[in-house]
């Protein structure tokens, strides 16, 4: 392909249905709108089909469920499927609480994923393996490959780890990725708007895999150059930094 | 009149009833206290007719409504058009789905608007008139000035379509504003926050149409502002300069 | 005690849970993180409990309370209390409507705080003593130390007015802190934020009174530092070097 997919991103400008939590829907949507896509959030169970079914792709983020959520989610969710529009889960906490174990179950019964994006300790709760986690966040470690495989054979459906090192696993191969910067994680959301990121990377032509891996690569990489910018000194002013560095014009992308 | 509107809204600091989306509920927030107006934001039918009565402005925004929320928007707009309270009304993305298009008429059967602020899509929408649209965001153009006229006539309402131009029609007449800088459409909700300005300028003292148009270019000089500030490299950064120009002391404002 | 108050945050990173107002969710999240705390925002009744008991600390914020939201908060309150966890009650605006003055009173008949924490407007309303507001801001003043007493003698509670001088009642004795900017009082969600912290300061080992009074002069000394920084403009640019003095690692904290 002789387009990277960020221009193709930039082209397309994808319109990225989400349903998500109410902690990071400003961040998500700026920073969406920074890559080169195009945000919307509905809610209401009455539009959420029809909002979905004039989407390029959905994002289902738990992060701050309750049941009228999960009502859209699900009928967003299975308008996604109807119509061929790559879906994306994240699970967030999932291990958190019996509640948010259910409702994710509840939602996989239901919805078909393109793909589920977590840490290590929700993709781990997903197949049973017990990892130590604290609130919303994963604190452990393990064989990352064999989490995300798992979870991939389980669901049939892509599977990313994100972390220290992302894993990427597609249609039955892996990759790699190691671009990223601790204050990432300093900052709230950083994962949940990554999800919207690789929803905008399943919707536009390219091969998955490749996709979704220049995306995390990219993320780390302006996460990086944010960091390093001369003006930044904590997390407040690496945040504004960070998303300059997202909507960046001319990035080092060869996918 | 020998005060400005900024000096006016800074002096009564008008207090404006937000029931807007759950995207822009904090940047609006921050955009009208840097403006001179104070913001509140109550979303129970419990107590959004008592609140509204306490105001000295309401803003209606559609962009992630809910059934609950459209209850609690005609309680708050009855409450208003009883005290005599301006009303604002942002119907965002009101061509997307039919529920919203529904849910609109509903509310302007129940509420009479002091005015209608959208983009050139969503009005075109609310008189008939098909245009291009993509999720929340107009790409079309048109006969602006025929739009804004037919809704202003339609809802017997003032009414403001904003875009790279800016046509606001009151009370039979018209005022164009052409500041701005393309960057506002790159960080999200700068048209929901455009709306709580208008709603605090319609607050004040003064003839609705100057206090308007004064407000708009207000708005798009500030953006004009922030984006040549030496620092803004992106829209992360234009969104704090542009935070600080709406709050700067020292206004050109001759309205 | 040889260590501060903030080391002794950042070598726990209590888990903070949040049931607080759509407005401030992810300058609360930020802020919180930045400080050294870790927060997690769940609203879901299903789930609540279960959230609270994991976590070290417990915030009530009715800022955009919902009948849901009212329920979810006392399931988690009767949590916090069963398991012995602190709980901090933020009344935000309950002067404003007979809404929110009911709603404080029920929650504050089933659920036992450690500390409310209001403005002055605020915490006056809750003992009966009229003083001007405007919509959720406190415009008065008075005998802050009787109020925050009589605060504490009513509830059985640990007691913060804060404002210009913060004043901290907890088991009979009184602090005053005095630090603190006005810029604070131009970014939406400052007390918020300060109720999250002060849950945090809770969650730690050491005095309470101790605890909270260094954290509210923290917080102030933060926001004297941010004001002064050369790049900071308006209460935008404000907002990220704020955030950014509450990460700051080397605190002349001597608590």
């Amino acid at each position: 392909m002789n387009t990277t997919v960020i221009e193709r991103i930039r082209t397309r400008r994808p319109l990225i249905h989400h349903i998500t939590n109410a902690v990071v829907m400003n961040f998500t949507a700026n920073g969406l709108l920074a890559f080169g896509g195009s945000p919307i959030m509905a809610n209401a169970s009455e539009e959420v089909g029809e909002v979905t079914r004039v989407s390029n792709g959905l994002l289902l983020n738990i992060g701050t469920l309750t049941e009228t959520q999960v009502k859209a989610m699900i009928l967003a969710g299975r308008a996604a499927n109807e119509t061929g529009i790559p879906v994306v889960l994240d699970p967030v906490g999932v291990a958190a609480t019996s509640y948010r174990s259910e409702v994710c179950e509840r939602i996989l019964g239901e919805v078909q994923p393109t793909l589920i994006k977590g840490n290590a300790g929700e993709l781990a709760h997903l197949v049973g393996i017990e990892m130590e986690t604290k609130g919303v966040d994963s604190t452990g470690s393990g064989n990352l490959e064999d989490i995300v495989r798992r979870v991939a054979e389980k669901y049939q459906t892509g599977a990313v780890c994100t972390g220290e090192k992302d894993v990427v696993w597609m249609d039955g191969e892996i990759k790699v990725n190691r671009s990223g910067h601790p204050l990432l994680s300093q900052i709230t959301g950083s994962g949940c708007l990554l999800g919207s990121l690789v929803a905008a990377a399943l919707a536009v032509d390219g091969k998955p895999l490749e996709n979704v891996t220049a995306v995390l690569r990219l993320y780390g990489e302006a996460a990086e150059k944010a960091a390093a910018h001369k003006d930044v000194e904590g997390p407040g002013t690496f945040l504004p930094r960070f998303i300059d560095a997202l909507a960046k014009e001319s990035w080092g992308d060869d996918s």
